[in-house]
């Protein structure tokens, strides 16, 4: 199959990218490397070394004998978009070009309508190209396991039978996202069920859980390695903890740290992306896939961190600052995830494993890591604070300027 | 009480203003005129002469003896809003200052974009500001009825106990809107909701049933009328019903004509809006009112216009061409509406009645509907056909160029 990556310069977007070529796909990728840029606006970098996009186009070729197309724009670009569809008849579309960090649309309230407004326009974009040039091309979109938020009951596959007042009806499952970013993905999901009703796309929404990995099959070489966060903004809570743990930090478990997320291993992540591209939704389908596999709290996270960490001769103690985000800190999880299951999606990976392997990468950048280690702590809060917006748009930064790593060259400016 | 009014200048922000300086409110307006240029986009006007701001503002002092404060700005410029704010440190802010308009969002890509991302954007940037400038004011954020569809349930109002797998939550009702712009309501709902958890603010969040009506107690003189449109972007299917039979037009009321939906009288809508200013929602607290006080039919609207309209000496015959909409023309509809009646509101008008009163405002100013007697045909159609979007932004005009009435002065242009 054909297969567009939004994204493909991104955290999963790579992987997916290596995965999809494996199997035998074609892919096209299209990125305008924002995030590369956002990173650096914080303060930051990824643990692992990021080339340039056409050296990991060089990379791919030499190391797995395989071509990946590329366009650099942005889904936000209406005529963009539909050229890109237009030339290429996509068989599939995985939509991961979004800005995807909670912290990064907290910052103020530009930081807030940025996300939702880049969001929104590349998803009605890419659902207007498709009416357009490609109308049986099938919508994989990146959503998250943390639209629903928390609620006391079960939470279904999208949507579920509902009964009130005595009568019933079959109904999207109430969201409650916890950040401006979460929202965003809300509104796409609202967004993508729609376009699926009037322009009769297939669409796969993905709720995904959250990923950790840094390694997929493909990735056997260091060059192909896709990029680690660590910082507060875009780094998940785990990179932060195991990041901590190398630097000789405390981890640091927000709150009672009893908070639960669906988790996935970015290898499991791939096979359930590829799983959907090779099982395409119908014409006018709107189905949801719950994309996790198990259910952590921080805490679980932070001690198995800790305990992986002796083995590396680290030992970290584990502390519990205050929560900066507004959420419940105990509470009922349990999300049903049966349709990926059904396309025949088995785990292939576990976390105690995923994060030995991360330890073993992280360690050999951890000159990386020590240049950048002022970015791991929490700034940015959540509730009413005092904290106006920087009306230029700009993050305040709490943060030093970075200095570069000796004998490292900062490989993260947009390709050119 | 202090009340901002944004998008003063629009059909209910003029009534409401009046509204509120007659029960002795001071009325602070906001408006960037964009409903103004928008109608004229598509070809149309105001059945009504709308005089420029100032002469408005001149007429309220003449006619009521009262001050209306305003700013020329956009809500969805942040400095504009936090200066507007700051300056004001208004009681409440009612925030009317949205696209409105559902056939709009749906001509092409770009008016979809454009409502969805101005409607977040105003409304990111008050929540934002209240926060940093006034958090004790109440936020009445104008959404619409058309947010939850037509589920086969009846409907709460905002929030429902539900159960699923033998567990209970209270949770946001399932949303089910049906145009772009009805889903940038429901993309509101969620960002007050949570901004009203993290920020604290009082919000109440108004689920608008479609209003119908010219005139109410306050607008005693012709110079103090609101807006009537009748065009099929602009104008309700019952504005345009009564446009068609003063023009001896057959009625064209879309499908079997059985579609209902909730409608209140535009005097009762400032009623409602005035009761919410009046008993504000508590700092924290989210509530969302459902605002109608009676569900009727396409064809129970149109056989009333049908009946009215021979009071005038009009037989206007009724047609039902195909809907070109896409929504359920058989339905369930039971909307639950206590929380107004709970404050005191009562339902003052009659829809014959305030049909009545619009006949004789509309015969009146019958050349302004001859002159744009084109506009009040369905052009959009919302299902996927071969649309293929404006590249530039601009509407395609399905209509001849409008020409002006003789004798009657072009007034709508933005006023200096």
């Amino acid at each position: 199959m054909k297969v567009i990556v939004t994204g493909i310069d991104g955290y999963s977007g790579w992987p997916l990218a290596l995965h999809l070529l494996a199997r035998g796909h074609e892919v096209v990728g299209v990125d305008n490397f924002v995030t590369r840029r956002r990173v650096k606006e914080v303060g930051s970098w990824s643990a692992t070394p990021i080339p340039s996009f056409p050296a990991r186009q060089k990379a791919v070729k030499e190391i797995l004998g395989k071509e990946i197309g590329f366009y650099r724009g942005s889904v936000c670009d209406y005529q963009f978009v539909h050229n890109l569809l237009e030339q290429e008849k996509p068989d599939s579309i995985v939509h991961l070009a979004e800005q995807r960090s909670a912290p990064y649309s907290m910052i103020d309230v530009h930081h807030a309508v940025t996300t939702q407004v880049e969001n929104l326009t590349g998803t009605l974009n890419l659902l207007y190209a498709i009416r357009d040039t490609c109308p049986r091309a099938h919508l994989v979109k990146m959503g998250t396991m943390g639209e629903y938020g928390t609620p006391n009951t079960d939470i279904p596959e999208g949507m579920f039978e509902m009964e009130y007042h005595g009568r019933k009806d079959y109904l999207p499952f109430p969201r409650q996202a916890g950040s401006w970013y979460h929202w965003s993905k809300v509104f796409d999901s609202g967004d993508v069920m729609y376009a699926s009703k009037i322009f009769g796309i297939a669409a796969t929404d993905v709720m995904q859980g959250v990923i950790y990995g840094i390694r997929t099959q493909e990735i056997s070489d260091r060059r192909l390695l896709t990029r680690f966060d660590f910082d507060e903004t875009w780094g998940t809570a785990l990179n932060r903890f195991i990041a901590q743990a190398v630097l000789g930090l405390p981890i640091t478990a927000y709150g009672k740290g009893e908070q639960r997320r669906g988790f996935i291993a970015l290898e499991d992540s791939m096979q359930s992306l590829r799983l959907a591209v090779e099982n395409p939704a119908q014409p006018g389908e709107y189905r949801v896939f719950n994309q996790f596999d198990a259910a952590y709290s921080v805490n679980e996270l932070a001690e198995t961190t800790a305990r992986v960490a002796k083995e590396f001769h680290l030992s970290p103690v584990i502390e519990h600052p205050p929560d900066p985000r507004v959420e419940a800190e105990q509470h009922y999880y349990n999300p049903i995830h049966e349709h990926l299951p059904k396309l025949g999606y088995h785990r292939t990976r576990d976390l105690e494993e995923v994060i030995r392997e991360i330890f073993h990468d992280l360690i050999h950048y951890r000159r990386r890591l020590e240049a950048r280690r002022y970015v791991v702590q929490p700034t940015v809060q959540w509730r009413s604070v005092d904290s106006r917006p920087a009306i230029d748009g700009r993050v305040p930064h709490a943060h030093p300027p970075a200095s570069p790593v000796p004998g490292e060259p900062a490989s993260e400016g947009p390709s050119a």
